[in-house]
């Protein structure tokens, strides 16, 4: 039998990372599509809003990349278990989104002292600011982001940070041992090893 | 009794006002605590994670609008009713988040001559791409954003959407009559009508 999802992003890990994770930890299949940047133009009007990653199942196409999360975590079992933990999910990890638009201007910056510039201000009001917080909560959850136990809260942080690094230029989490720590728990959990041997090999 | 929730920020429209329709909407009293600016800098080191909204309820607090707003959803039964339609709204309602930012580059402009070419730019690039893929979707949820029938997501968009208008100095809906119903539809709601008499004057 076909996958009955189908996920489509580009050949990077980048925000549909966490998706792939959700998946392979719970053991649904799905059908991992990858599009070719030359390929996306071609693509991109028969999306609902000209974005990836999307996700269809069942005849139906929906996007956005948490919102996808938040559903794969309550099928695997990653999700609160009423309400008010399932806002302490979401809202760490629309905190951990918040950091992302706050790299966009290291990476649109072509000139390179200009850039250098633009990472050690990003350090101080971005990381210095939201990573000894989330050091903080990990400290206080039992190694995990919230609620003391794991959750796609953690799976998201694991497959986002690494691009911090990329973009900062430096091990961003050398300084927090409990967030690095929860990245390497969450790789190690036997499906998502599994995943990470067998999956394309690409850049963020 | 005192209410049992207390949502703080600052005081104007915003991310806020779609959580407080929905206490509206639902019934459910809330301390509608309004920061004014120059008490901010005091307060900001005493929020989890330097930013507003921040709802406190049973001696917890949490942040994040979105989150929030999913959370009262639910109480106030403007979710879905499983988890595919909560997909549905999620994706939805991060769909018209992610057309906030792209005003920014007009917000932070301070030459007028520039300031018109970047809503020039954000007219092109983002409306016209966002808006007519909206309005069909109303079109073709019997009024509503998504799934046929009021949810958040349009409370979300009604509260969110008077905010273009300020920025692109024209009645960005005034082409997009479905959406422009569906504003005034929620409006109309009497809870919400009622709010709307009663609210603090604040702008967006």
């Amino acid at each position: 039998m076909a996958p009955q999802y189908k996920l489509t992003y580009f050949d990077v890990t980048g925000v549909a990372e966490a998706c792939r994770y959700l998946f392979n930890y719970g053991g649904i299949e799905f059908e991992d599509v990858r599009i070719k940047s030359e390929n996306w133009p071609q693509l991109k009007d028969k999306t609902p809003f000209g974005v990836l990653p999307i996700l269809e199942h069942n005849g139906k196409v929906v996007g956005q990349s948490l919102a996808i999360n938040r559903y794969l975590a309550k099928k695997v079992k990653l999700a609160g278990n009423n309400d008010w933990e399932n806002l302490e999910i979401d809202a760490m990890v629309d905190t951990i989104s918040d950091l992302r638009p706050k790299l966009l201007p290291i990476v649109k910056e072509q000139d390179e002292s200009k850039k250098k510039a633009a990472i050690e201000t990003v350090k101080k009001d971005t990381f210095d600011v939201y990573l000894p917080r989330l050091e903080a909560a990990v400290q206080k959850n039992n190694g995990y982001l919230v609620l003391g136990r794991l959750t796609w809260a953690d799976f998201y942080f694991a497959t986002i940070s690494p691009a911090y690094d990329l973009t900062i230029r430096e091990d961003v989490l050398a300084k927090y041992p409990n967030l690095k720590a929860l990245r390497e728990k969450v790789n190690a959990l036997p499906a998502i090893k599994k995943w990470l041997e067998v999956r394309p090999k690409s850049t963020f």
